[in-house]
């Protein structure tokens, strides 16, 4: 019997885990912060066993392991609010309670753990990254602590004979993604009838649509693959093709005011990734391109506005 | 008025450094885990303060800065029994401490934080270790932990604005330590009119003179010099000559018998450090050549066997 402990669960990426996780023959343990039912989409199906509980508190993630015994755990809590995450001292906290959750994982007889890591690991100047080469200099402290955190991975799961894999997340995208990100911000505008002003968008980025990094991370937990793995589309490309995307889609690409903004300093120019190991090793391919992801993230929006029952 | 915690203060590393400390103008509070004076050497000068805590347990970190409100930290703490500590578990529990304790020291008010690192962070297989150059590719729990802890510390650093460095120590030996370690199980063996039953030797190794280390890290704490420095003496050599200069001095050379042991599996044939920054960058260069270091070693361990008081 395979029963899994997914943390984050209530997340713009968990929530989409839970679904194929149970479609996969898990038992399915999520847990969060709230017992609210999560936000959609997607809409969930029945048999899902919700916990509540702080993970940051002391004590709390022990408790929930021994209680729950799973076999496998996928890991994706941590600080993501848009725009703080980057720098917020919780990253520091996420450390530790991450370090208490996999050992009472061990503990409890765990098998198989799969962390959610970053593309923020990387040293961003060296072109597309690949997992065991390109080097590892975040230049944030939500890098930082991804990075260490995998380093303690690791090291921990070879000391204690767990298989073990960590998937580097680049840019998800789609439905339920928090409104101030790229993609809902272009749209939102747009479907407003109003500009939509960026940069230039010269900035290369991998973005990937959300229910298939959420289904790559199932996939990923599902295997017996060791290491870290980018989970990333293979399809990096400038930003200013996807606004101009979204702009032909909702009929308006005249509205897509390019360079209405200043570049960011210090933004990095490509954050591009290497896919054979999730494509060739774990055989994994995306079941949107960006046409079909930004399409589903078009109805979303609309539907919001609507204020219908998303 | 400079006010330093010094965590580890009972070690073997950690009581060598109060008195410079005191020396160089520092109100010295000293964290242990125990109340008992600690043992000698060095005799310790009056006026250090002590606070017994037990920096594991969630919550006494913070508790501890907020009574004492350092402006300096030497963080020295960790599981460091001997043979044990390269794999145990508490490797992450004491990341996680670290954490709470520079996260409570930065809200407190600190100002300048060093922390003790490791050569074990090094990839061994290239050479004399250099700061900024060598890979970070520790093969141990113990090193994979303390190199996260410096990812995090740097990124946490840049973040609060705070002074630090990292204090990279290579394989002190010296009055007091441990009885396992190698100088002292040498000397130990001579002493009772034992051979002392070797590996062949080769393994070059950088040893530091314990007090030699503790002052560098003194020097260090009381400095602006950022990031990681090496703490080593720049003289490594094989440990068959270290065994060969401790017979000599005791007169029973023939009594050390390399090659009576097998040499350990997968023990790195050279652990050297590049101690350009420490010399060159912070003009710091040891107080005990070899032959003096071991000449100390073996007059504690001569005093130890006689059951005076060390």
């Amino acid at each position: 019997m395979k029963r899994v402990l997914v943390t984050g669960a209530r997340g713009f990426l968990g929530r989409w885990t839970l679904a194929p996780l149970q479609e996969r023959g898990f038992e399915v343990h999520a847990v969060g912060r709230s017992t609210e039912a999560p936000p959609e989409p997607p809409r969930l199906p029945p048999g899902i066993r919700w916990h509540r509980t702080d993970l940051l508190l002391p004590g709390r993630a022990r408790a929930l392991v021994e209680r729950v015994r799973p076999t496998h755990l996928l890991h994706l809590a941590w600080v993501t609010e848009h725009g703080r995450f980057w720098s917020a001292p919780e990253n520091l906290a996420w450390v530790s309670a991450s370090l208490e959750l996999l050992e009472a994982f061990a503990e409890a007889g765990g098998k198989r753990v799969v962390v959610a890591g970053s593309c923020a690991e990387y040293d961003w100047g060296t072109g597309a990254c690949v997992e065991k080469e390109t080097p590892l200099r975040p230049s944030t402290l939500y890098g930082a602590a991804k990075h260490a955190l995998h380093v303690l991975q690791e090291a921990w799961a070879r000391e204690r004979g767990l298989s073990q894999a960590w998937g580097r997340v680049f840019f998800p995208y789609g439905p339920g993604e928090p409104e101030g990100k790229f993609v809902a911000s272009v749209a939102r505008s747009l479907l407003r009838g109003e500009e939509a002003c960026c940069t230039r968008g010269e900035q290369v980025r991998d973005l990937i649509f959300v229910a298939d990094a959420a289904l790559a991370l199932v996939r990923l937990l599902d295997s017996e693959l060791q290491g870290p793995v980018n989970i990333a589309s293979g399809e990096a490309r400038p930003l200013r093709e996807v606004a101009l995307a979204l702009g032909r889609q909702l009929g308006r690409p005249d509205a897509v005011r390019l360079g209405a903004l200043p570049d960011r300093p210090g933004d990095p120019p490509c954050v591009a990734a290497d896919v054979r190991r999730l494509r060739d090793e774990l055989g994994f391919g995306p079941t949107h391109d960006l046409e079909q992801g930004l399409a589903a993230s078009i109805e979303f929006w609309r539907t919001m506005a609507r204020g219908d029952a998303p």
